[in-house]
């Protein structure tokens, strides 16, 4: 394998660990050395991938978003435009969560709540994540209505405020209240939620993503 | 006035002011040395109120749970049974975020997420808090729907959770995202999911602690 590629594979691996570690302990805690000790790497062999803690904290984030991507909106893309495709964004998002990827809950959700009062980069890159994953499900949610399977004076914004809302509240349930049903009800609320507003029945190719 | 009174009320003070700091710059961040730097007394000084940054800590969270009973819960109970006091409750809530009392948004949401990967006696305590804030609000949707103000077949424990992930969600979009429709928006939200449920008109006595 060329250098230049193994070099890219190790940053993956890496950055995976990283995304992993940051969900668990927050992203401020993130620190070159932590991360070397947690890989059993020298903190010189890490400092040639990342120069500072903060593009170490960028270089997370990215990865963590084109994790998303990868297991969620670009698989999603295969439904077809309307209530397929939006159920199989938020059933395959649900499932994602259920299934417990990252230690600590949803990264983004805990990287929101640990920077929202800091300034900076890193949050910066964070509210902007966040504002691209809110325009996701807007404009799912506006082809819903294009094609008639949502009820046509929806408040779209609202509606995508609340799901993610709820997703919030799920996190905060299982993570602080060490809440169990939390995620399933999450998924029964978002599903009620959705079912009041649809015109047509609530099925997607991707119900075998759940957990067993 | 007697020592131990104005011993009391200083104390009170101090833990008025720790709550705003907490909110602002978060409850881990909270040191005896950073609280007496702000309000220019002695660390020796504070010290003789809180021995560790655990107790200011616990102290702060008794004070934000009693800030939040005096300003809300208590004054709710004056609203007859049922859907007024339930409409009540959350109307204060609201008005309470909107009017920002706290620098940082609320206290609870931020506390929340900045404990919920830590253990000890600060977060246990915040947990049991936000157990008993769930319960409350469990309560006033169950004696709404014992007077017949909201449907039979609701199911409360999802009501409460969506009315509280609804909160978060607005704490979140205001915090992070600087949205300036985030709390008007919540407060829509919250008022368009209890309608759905509710079989009387939904008004309060306490509209006027709206901000103008």
């Amino acid at each position: 394998m060329p250098r230049r590629a193994r070099g890219l594979r190790t940053r993956t691996a890496i950055l995976r660990r990283s995304v992993d570690l940051a969900s668990a302990e927050g992203l401020q805690g993130l620190t070159v050395g932590r991360l070397a000790d947690d890989l059993g790497m020298s903190k010189s062999g890490l400092f040639a991938h990342f120069g500072s803690k903060e593009e170490l904290q960028l270089a997370t984030v990215e990865m963590a978003r084109q994790i998303f991507i990868d297991q969620i909106t670009r698989p999603a893309l295969s439904a077809p435009k309307g209530m397929p495709r939006l159920w199989s964004i938020i059933d395959r998002w649900l499932a994602y969560i259920e299934r417990g990827i990252f230690k600590g809950g949803c990264f983004f959700t805990a990287a929101s709540f640990e920077f929202d009062s800091r300034r900076g980069a890193v949050r910066d890159r964070i509210a902007e994540i966040m504002r691209e994953w809110i325009g996701v499900l807007v404009r799912a949610l506006e082809q819903a209505q294009k094609e008639g399977h949502i009820v046509r004076d929806t408040d779209v914004t609202h509606l995508a405020f609340e799901i993610q809302s709820i997703a919030i509240g799920g996190h905060w349930a299982s993570q602080l209240l060490d809440d169990r049903q939390s995620y399933s009800r999450s998924r029964a609320v978002m599903l009620d939620k959705l079912r009041s507003v649809a015109t047509v029945p609530i099925t997607s190719s991707s119900n075998n993503l759940r957990p067993a």
